[in-house]
Protein backbone atom coordinates (compact mmCIF):
# COMPACT_ATOMS: atom_id res chain seq x y z
CA UNK A 1 0.00 0.00 0.00
CA UNK A 2 2.65 2.21 1.14
CA UNK A 3 4.65 2.05 -2.03
CA UNK A 4 1.43 2.53 -4.15
CA UNK A 5 0.96 5.71 -2.88
CA UNK A 6 4.71 6.33 -3.54
CA UNK A 7 4.27 5.50 -6.68
CA UNK A 8 0.57 7.36 -7.01
CA UNK A 9 2.81 10.64 -5.22
CA UNK A 10 5.90 10.55 -7.68
CA UNK A 11 3.73 10.77 -10.82
CA UNK A 12 1.96 13.30 -9.43
CA UNK A 13 4.82 15.32 -8.60
CA UNK A 14 5.95 14.42 -12.33
CA UNK A 15 3.30 15.64 -13.76
CA UNK A 16 3.23 18.76 -11.74
CA UNK A 17 6.94 19.41 -13.11
CA UNK A 18 6.02 18.37 -16.79
CA UNK A 19 2.79 20.96 -16.70
CA UNK A 20 5.30 23.73 -15.35
CA UNK A 21 7.97 23.44 -17.42
CA UNK A 22 5.38 23.57 -20.82
CA UNK A 23 3.25 26.07 -19.10
CA UNK A 24 6.43 28.13 -18.78
CA UNK A 25 7.70 27.58 -22.28
CA UNK A 26 4.07 29.05 -24.05
CA UNK A 27 3.50 31.84 -21.45
CA UNK A 28 7.13 32.55 -22.28
CA UNK A 29 6.59 32.46 -26.14
CA UNK A 30 2.74 33.12 -26.38
CA UNK A 31 1.99 35.73 -23.13
CA UNK A 32 -0.66 35.07 -20.57
CA UNK A 33 -3.24 35.66 -22.40
CA UNK A 34 -2.19 33.63 -25.38
CA UNK A 35 -1.53 29.63 -24.08
CA UNK A 36 -4.83 28.56 -23.22
CA UNK A 37 -5.19 26.30 -20.74
CA UNK A 38 -5.93 22.99 -23.42
CA UNK A 39 -3.24 23.79 -25.17
CA UNK A 40 -0.83 23.47 -21.75
CA UNK A 41 -2.08 20.58 -21.25
CA UNK A 42 -2.62 19.16 -24.88
CA UNK A 43 1.36 19.76 -25.24
CA UNK A 44 1.88 18.52 -20.87
CA UNK A 45 -0.05 15.43 -21.95
CA UNK A 46 -2.34 15.77 -19.17
CA UNK A 47 -6.10 16.17 -19.01
CA UNK A 48 -7.35 20.10 -17.96
CA UNK A 49 -8.42 18.79 -14.60
CA UNK A 50 -4.42 18.59 -13.75
CA UNK A 51 -4.22 22.34 -14.18
CA UNK A 52 -6.84 22.87 -10.73
CA UNK A 53 -5.35 19.64 -8.81
CA UNK A 54 -1.85 20.53 -9.15
CA UNK A 55 -1.82 24.59 -8.98
CA UNK A 56 -5.18 25.50 -7.94
CA UNK A 57 -6.08 26.84 -11.23
CA UNK A 58 -4.57 28.77 -14.10
CA UNK A 59 -3.55 32.01 -11.77
CA UNK A 60 -1.68 29.79 -9.67
CA UNK A 61 0.00 27.56 -12.16
CA UNK A 62 1.00 31.28 -13.95
CA UNK A 63 2.32 32.56 -10.30
CA UNK A 64 4.47 29.19 -10.17
CA UNK A 65 5.83 29.48 -13.66
CA UNK A 66 6.94 32.69 -12.62
CA UNK A 67 8.13 32.01 -8.89
CA UNK A 68 9.74 28.54 -10.44
CA UNK A 69 11.40 30.89 -13.73
CA UNK A 70 13.08 33.35 -11.56
CA UNK A 71 14.48 30.91 -9.01
CA UNK A 72 16.31 28.97 -11.62
CA UNK A 73 17.27 31.98 -13.30
CA UNK A 74 19.37 32.89 -9.62
CA UNK A 75 19.28 30.05 -7.50
CA UNK A 76 18.95 31.66 -4.60
CA UNK A 77 20.82 28.74 -1.83
CA UNK A 78 23.83 29.12 -4.37
CA UNK A 79 23.90 32.88 -4.00
CA UNK A 80 23.23 32.65 -0.12
CA UNK A 81 26.39 30.17 0.18
CA UNK A 82 28.48 32.49 -2.04
CA UNK A 83 27.70 35.36 0.40
CA UNK A 84 28.52 33.13 3.65
CA UNK A 85 31.80 31.80 2.19
CA UNK A 86 35.41 32.68 4.43
CA UNK A 87 36.85 34.51 1.45
CA UNK A 88 37.45 38.27 0.21
CA UNK A 89 34.84 39.72 -1.18
CA UNK A 90 36.32 40.25 -4.66
CA UNK A 91 36.43 36.32 -4.76
CA UNK A 92 32.46 36.39 -3.34
CA UNK A 93 31.66 38.67 -6.27
CA UNK A 94 33.66 36.84 -8.79
CA UNK A 95 31.78 33.19 -7.59
CA UNK A 96 28.23 35.64 -8.25
CA UNK A 97 29.44 36.81 -11.70
CA UNK A 98 30.58 32.92 -12.74
CA UNK A 99 27.01 31.59 -11.32
CA UNK A 100 24.97 34.08 -13.54
CA UNK A 101 26.68 34.08 -16.77
CA UNK A 102 26.73 29.96 -16.44
CA UNK A 103 23.00 29.99 -15.74
CA UNK A 104 22.85 32.73 -19.26
CA UNK A 105 24.84 29.64 -21.00
CA UNK A 106 22.46 27.15 -19.79
CA UNK A 107 20.18 25.68 -22.89
CA UNK A 108 16.50 26.11 -22.37
CA UNK A 109 15.36 29.40 -21.36
CA UNK A 110 12.02 30.16 -21.05
CA UNK A 111 12.63 31.33 -17.72
CA UNK A 112 13.84 34.83 -18.39
CA UNK A 113 11.38 35.72 -20.75
CA UNK A 114 8.94 34.95 -18.45
CA UNK A 115 10.21 36.96 -15.54
CA UNK A 116 11.12 39.88 -18.36
CA UNK A 117 7.09 39.91 -19.47
CA UNK A 118 6.15 40.31 -16.18
CA UNK A 119 8.76 43.34 -15.69
CA UNK A 120 7.17 44.91 -18.39
CA UNK A 121 3.57 44.19 -18.58
CA UNK A 122 3.08 43.35 -14.55
CA UNK A 123 0.44 41.06 -13.62
CA UNK A 124 -1.00 41.31 -9.79
CA UNK A 125 1.96 38.46 -9.16
CA UNK A 126 4.73 40.93 -9.34
CA UNK A 127 4.47 42.89 -6.24
CA UNK A 128 5.08 39.60 -4.85
CA UNK A 129 8.07 37.99 -6.84
CA UNK A 130 9.48 41.30 -5.91
CA UNK A 131 9.44 41.36 -2.19
CA UNK A 132 10.44 37.43 -2.00
CA UNK A 133 12.52 36.56 -5.25
CA UNK A 134 14.23 39.79 -6.11
CA UNK A 135 14.96 41.53 -2.83
CA UNK A 136 16.07 38.75 -0.94
CA UNK A 137 19.24 38.12 -3.83
CA UNK A 138 18.93 42.10 -4.54
CA UNK A 139 20.04 42.30 -0.27
CA UNK A 140 22.75 39.43 -0.73
CA UNK A 141 25.03 41.24 -3.81
CA UNK A 142 24.36 44.34 -2.04
CA UNK A 143 25.84 43.26 0.55
CA UNK A 144 28.69 41.85 -1.03
CA UNK A 145 29.35 44.79 -3.29
CA UNK A 146 29.16 46.93 0.43
CA UNK A 147 32.24 45.13 1.26
CA UNK A 148 34.36 45.31 -1.64
CA UNK A 149 33.75 49.27 -1.65
CA UNK A 150 32.79 50.35 2.06
CA UNK A 151 29.66 52.19 0.93
CA UNK A 152 26.97 51.43 3.61
CA UNK A 153 23.42 49.85 2.98
CA UNK A 154 21.73 53.07 2.92
CA UNK A 155 24.06 54.82 0.73
CA UNK A 156 22.88 55.82 -2.73
CA UNK A 157 26.25 55.23 -4.16
CA UNK A 158 26.09 51.58 -3.31
CA UNK A 159 22.57 51.11 -4.90
CA UNK A 160 24.21 52.71 -8.55
CA UNK A 161 26.99 50.30 -7.87
CA UNK A 162 24.78 47.55 -7.49
CA UNK A 163 23.12 48.76 -10.97
CA UNK A 164 26.22 49.37 -13.19
CA UNK A 165 27.58 45.50 -12.04
CA UNK A 166 24.04 43.28 -12.48
CA UNK A 167 22.49 45.16 -15.62
CA UNK A 168 24.68 44.12 -18.21
CA UNK A 169 23.88 40.48 -16.83
CA UNK A 170 20.23 41.22 -16.05
CA UNK A 171 20.25 42.49 -19.93
CA UNK A 172 21.71 39.23 -21.16
CA UNK A 173 19.39 37.08 -18.96
CA UNK A 174 15.85 38.64 -20.20
CA UNK A 175 16.49 39.30 -23.86
CA UNK A 176 15.46 36.45 -25.12
CA UNK A 177 18.43 34.47 -27.58
CA UNK A 178 16.54 34.85 -30.33
CA UNK A 179 15.84 38.54 -30.41
CA UNK A 180 18.01 40.41 -33.17
CA UNK A 181 19.87 42.53 -30.62
CA UNK A 182 23.91 43.23 -31.01
CA UNK A 183 24.74 41.88 -28.08
CA UNK A 184 23.62 37.89 -28.77
CA UNK A 185 26.70 37.79 -30.66
CA UNK A 186 28.47 37.63 -27.51
CA UNK A 187 26.65 34.10 -26.54
CA UNK A 188 29.24 32.79 -29.24
CA UNK A 189 32.08 33.26 -27.27
CA UNK A 190 33.27 31.08 -24.78
CA UNK A 191 31.73 31.72 -21.80
CA UNK A 192 34.82 32.76 -19.80
CA UNK A 193 35.98 35.42 -21.61
CA UNK A 194 32.08 37.48 -21.12
CA UNK A 195 33.21 36.09 -17.07
CA UNK A 196 36.52 37.51 -17.49
CA UNK A 197 35.54 41.00 -18.86
CA UNK A 198 32.73 41.36 -16.49
CA UNK A 199 34.80 40.82 -13.25
CA UNK A 200 37.55 43.17 -14.67
CA UNK A 201 34.60 46.01 -15.50
CA UNK A 202 33.18 45.46 -12.49
CA UNK A 203 35.95 45.65 -9.86
CA UNK A 204 38.04 48.65 -11.77
CA UNK A 205 34.87 50.32 -11.64
CA UNK A 206 33.85 49.71 -7.78
CA UNK A 207 37.52 50.66 -6.80
CA UNK A 208 37.18 53.81 -9.09
CA UNK A 209 33.88 54.95 -7.45
CA UNK A 210 35.17 53.74 -3.73
CA UNK A 211 38.15 56.48 -3.96
CA UNK A 212 36.45 58.75 -5.66
CA UNK A 213 34.07 58.86 -2.48
CA UNK A 214 37.26 58.87 0.10
CA UNK A 215 38.82 61.61 -2.08
CA UNK A 216 35.79 63.63 -1.52
CA UNK A 217 35.00 62.57 1.89
CA UNK A 218 38.76 63.63 3.12
CA UNK B 1 -6.85 79.30 -50.26
CA UNK B 2 -3.07 78.55 -50.02
CA UNK B 3 -3.48 79.66 -46.34
CA UNK B 4 -6.58 77.40 -45.80
CA UNK B 5 -4.63 74.57 -47.00
CA UNK B 6 -1.83 74.95 -44.30
CA UNK B 7 -4.30 75.50 -41.46
CA UNK B 8 -5.90 72.19 -42.63
CA UNK B 9 -2.40 70.33 -43.00
CA UNK B 10 -1.55 71.97 -39.29
CA UNK B 11 -4.80 70.41 -38.24
CA UNK B 12 -4.11 66.96 -39.54
CA UNK B 13 -0.41 66.79 -38.12
CA UNK B 14 -1.68 68.02 -34.74
CA UNK B 15 -4.11 65.24 -35.35
CA UNK B 16 -1.50 62.93 -36.21
CA UNK B 17 0.30 64.62 -33.10
CA UNK B 18 -2.12 63.30 -30.85
CA UNK B 19 -3.35 60.05 -31.85
CA UNK B 20 0.74 59.37 -31.95
CA UNK B 21 0.41 60.21 -28.10
CA UNK B 22 -2.50 58.81 -27.19
CA UNK B 23 -1.54 55.71 -28.68
CA UNK B 24 2.04 54.91 -27.53
CA UNK B 25 0.41 56.04 -23.74
CA UNK B 26 -2.31 52.91 -24.25
CA UNK B 27 -0.26 50.61 -25.74
CA UNK B 28 2.11 50.73 -23.19
CA UNK B 29 -0.35 50.25 -20.81
CA UNK B 30 -2.45 47.78 -22.19
CA UNK B 31 0.04 46.27 -25.13
CA UNK B 32 -0.88 46.33 -28.34
CA UNK B 33 -4.00 43.55 -28.23
CA UNK B 34 -5.37 45.48 -25.42
CA UNK B 35 -5.73 49.05 -26.82
CA UNK B 36 -8.54 48.94 -28.97
CA UNK B 37 -8.46 51.51 -31.69
CA UNK B 38 -11.96 52.76 -30.14
CA UNK B 39 -10.53 53.58 -27.25
CA UNK B 40 -7.41 55.10 -28.96
CA UNK B 41 -9.44 57.65 -31.12
CA UNK B 42 -11.70 58.64 -28.40
CA UNK B 43 -8.90 59.30 -26.07
CA UNK B 44 -7.03 61.74 -29.13
CA UNK B 45 -11.06 62.69 -29.81
CA UNK B 46 -10.74 61.78 -33.37
CA UNK B 47 -13.38 59.64 -35.18
CA UNK B 48 -11.85 56.13 -36.27
CA UNK B 49 -11.38 56.70 -39.69
CA UNK B 50 -8.24 58.70 -38.54
CA UNK B 51 -6.06 56.06 -37.82
CA UNK B 52 -6.29 54.50 -41.66
CA UNK B 53 -5.89 58.63 -42.86
CA UNK B 54 -3.09 59.06 -40.63
CA UNK B 55 -1.49 55.48 -40.44
CA UNK B 56 -3.03 53.73 -42.93
CA UNK B 57 -4.12 51.14 -40.44
CA UNK B 58 -3.66 49.67 -36.97
CA UNK B 59 -0.31 48.24 -38.18
CA UNK B 60 1.22 52.09 -39.28
CA UNK B 61 -0.20 53.44 -36.17
CA UNK B 62 1.64 50.64 -34.15
CA UNK B 63 4.91 50.93 -35.94
CA UNK B 64 4.68 54.54 -35.88
CA UNK B 65 4.37 54.63 -32.41
CA UNK B 66 7.41 52.08 -31.57
CA UNK B 67 9.60 53.86 -34.15
CA UNK B 68 8.54 57.47 -32.78
CA UNK B 69 9.23 56.07 -29.47
CA UNK B 70 12.22 54.79 -29.75
CA UNK B 71 13.35 57.93 -31.35
CA UNK B 72 12.16 60.05 -28.51
CA UNK B 73 14.10 57.54 -26.16
CA UNK B 74 17.55 58.25 -27.93
CA UNK B 75 17.40 61.33 -30.18
CA UNK B 76 19.78 59.97 -32.72
CA UNK B 77 20.66 63.21 -33.91
CA UNK B 78 21.85 64.30 -31.22
CA UNK B 79 24.19 61.33 -30.55
CA UNK B 80 25.78 61.90 -34.58
CA UNK B 81 26.39 65.85 -32.94
CA UNK B 82 28.26 64.37 -30.19
CA UNK B 83 29.56 61.92 -32.13
CA UNK B 84 31.53 64.17 -34.63
CA UNK B 85 32.48 66.66 -32.31
CA UNK B 86 35.86 67.92 -32.23
CA UNK B 87 36.94 66.44 -28.78
CA UNK B 88 38.22 63.95 -26.88
CA UNK B 89 36.31 60.44 -26.65
CA UNK B 90 35.98 60.66 -23.12
CA UNK B 91 34.35 64.01 -23.78
CA UNK B 92 32.03 62.32 -26.38
CA UNK B 93 31.24 59.24 -23.73
CA UNK B 94 30.40 61.55 -20.84
CA UNK B 95 28.05 63.80 -23.03
CA UNK B 96 26.30 60.87 -24.62
CA UNK B 97 25.74 59.69 -20.85
CA UNK B 98 24.49 63.16 -20.21
CA UNK B 99 22.05 62.64 -22.59
CA UNK B 100 20.92 59.45 -22.06
CA UNK B 101 20.33 60.14 -18.37
CA UNK B 102 18.66 63.43 -19.08
CA UNK B 103 15.57 61.73 -21.07
CA UNK B 104 15.10 59.05 -18.31
CA UNK B 105 14.86 62.05 -16.07
CA UNK B 106 12.40 63.91 -18.31
CA UNK B 107 8.37 62.71 -17.66
CA UNK B 108 5.77 61.29 -19.67
CA UNK B 109 7.80 57.97 -20.29
CA UNK B 110 5.64 55.17 -22.36
CA UNK B 111 9.04 55.34 -24.62
CA UNK B 112 10.56 52.84 -22.60
CA UNK B 113 7.58 50.50 -22.00
CA UNK B 114 6.84 50.19 -25.56
CA UNK B 115 10.05 49.31 -26.75
CA UNK B 116 10.39 46.83 -23.62
CA UNK B 117 7.46 45.46 -24.34
CA UNK B 118 8.56 45.17 -28.45
CA UNK B 119 11.78 43.91 -27.29
CA UNK B 120 10.31 40.66 -24.87
CA UNK B 121 7.33 39.83 -27.48
CA UNK B 122 8.24 40.63 -30.95
CA UNK B 123 5.77 42.21 -33.72
CA UNK B 124 6.84 42.03 -36.71
CA UNK B 125 7.96 45.55 -36.96
CA UNK B 126 10.69 44.50 -34.61
CA UNK B 127 13.81 43.70 -37.25
CA UNK B 128 13.39 46.72 -39.02
CA UNK B 129 13.21 48.45 -35.36
CA UNK B 130 16.63 46.80 -34.67
CA UNK B 131 18.06 47.43 -38.44
CA UNK B 132 16.51 51.35 -38.76
CA UNK B 133 16.79 52.33 -34.90
CA UNK B 134 18.77 50.07 -32.84
CA UNK B 135 21.84 49.63 -35.41
CA UNK B 136 22.87 53.44 -36.25
CA UNK B 137 22.83 54.14 -32.49
CA UNK B 138 24.67 50.85 -31.49
CA UNK B 139 27.42 51.80 -34.11
CA UNK B 140 28.01 55.25 -32.95
CA UNK B 141 28.65 54.32 -29.25
CA UNK B 142 30.64 51.67 -30.42
CA UNK B 143 32.70 54.28 -32.42
CA UNK B 144 33.32 56.55 -29.33
CA UNK B 145 33.89 53.31 -26.96
CA UNK B 146 36.67 52.16 -30.13
CA UNK B 147 38.37 55.39 -29.47
CA UNK B 148 38.50 55.40 -25.96
CA UNK B 149 39.63 51.61 -25.36
CA UNK B 150 41.97 51.06 -29.10
CA UNK B 151 39.84 48.08 -29.47
CA UNK B 152 38.49 47.45 -33.37
CA UNK B 153 35.19 47.78 -34.06
CA UNK B 154 35.18 43.65 -35.05
CA UNK B 155 37.04 42.81 -31.65
CA UNK B 156 34.69 41.05 -29.23
CA UNK B 157 36.24 42.81 -26.27
CA UNK B 158 34.51 46.29 -27.69
CA UNK B 159 31.27 44.74 -27.79
CA UNK B 160 31.40 43.59 -23.94
CA UNK B 161 32.31 46.58 -23.31
CA UNK B 162 29.46 48.63 -24.88
CA UNK B 163 27.29 45.84 -22.97
CA UNK B 164 28.58 46.60 -19.61
CA UNK B 165 28.37 50.55 -20.53
CA UNK B 166 25.01 50.62 -22.14
CA UNK B 167 23.26 48.37 -20.00
CA UNK B 168 22.64 50.35 -16.93
CA UNK B 169 20.99 52.77 -18.67
CA UNK B 170 18.98 50.87 -21.03
CA UNK B 171 17.87 48.95 -18.24
CA UNK B 172 16.89 52.30 -16.25
CA UNK B 173 15.08 53.74 -19.50
CA UNK B 174 13.14 50.52 -20.12
CA UNK B 175 11.74 49.43 -16.56
CA UNK B 176 9.10 51.37 -16.03
CA UNK B 177 8.93 53.91 -13.25
CA UNK B 178 5.78 52.41 -11.35
CA UNK B 179 7.55 48.80 -11.63
CA UNK B 180 8.89 48.37 -7.64
CA UNK B 181 12.41 47.42 -8.81
CA UNK B 182 14.97 48.60 -5.95
CA UNK B 183 16.28 51.10 -8.53
CA UNK B 184 13.51 53.22 -8.76
CA UNK B 185 14.81 55.03 -5.34
CA UNK B 186 17.57 56.25 -7.70
CA UNK B 187 15.17 58.28 -9.81
CA UNK B 188 14.48 60.34 -6.68
CA UNK B 189 18.26 61.32 -6.59
CA UNK B 190 19.48 63.95 -8.71
CA UNK B 191 20.48 63.27 -11.56
CA UNK B 192 23.92 64.29 -11.95
CA UNK B 193 25.26 61.63 -9.32
CA UNK B 194 23.73 58.81 -11.45
CA UNK B 195 25.47 60.91 -14.44
CA UNK B 196 28.83 61.13 -12.25
CA UNK B 197 28.42 57.39 -10.86
CA UNK B 198 28.21 56.65 -14.83
CA UNK B 199 30.82 58.09 -16.26
CA UNK B 200 33.21 57.21 -13.53
CA UNK B 201 32.45 53.37 -12.97
CA UNK B 202 32.63 53.32 -17.68
CA UNK B 203 35.51 54.88 -17.70
CA UNK B 204 37.35 53.14 -14.82
CA UNK B 205 35.54 49.84 -16.36
CA UNK B 206 36.61 50.52 -20.14
CA UNK B 207 40.47 51.53 -18.68
CA UNK B 208 41.04 48.57 -16.98
CA UNK B 209 39.63 46.69 -19.91
CA UNK B 210 42.17 48.15 -22.06
CA UNK B 211 45.03 48.23 -19.85
CA UNK B 212 44.21 44.00 -19.03
CA UNK B 213 44.26 43.75 -23.28
CA UNK B 214 47.40 45.34 -23.54
CA UNK B 215 49.61 42.98 -20.96
CA UNK B 216 47.76 40.09 -22.74
CA UNK B 217 49.59 41.72 -26.16
CA UNK B 218 52.34 42.57 -25.19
Amino acid sequence: MAGRKRAARADGDATRARLLEVAGQLFARLGYAGAANKAICEAAGTDLAAINYHFGGRDGLYQAVLFEGYEQLINLQKLKEIHARQDSAENKLSAAIDMIVDRLYDEGGWHGRVFARELVAPSTHLAALVREGVMPRFKLMSDILSEVTGFSAQDPALLRCVLSVIAPMLMMLVVDRDTPTPFRALMTRPADELKSHLKHFALAGLLATKEQASRRGS
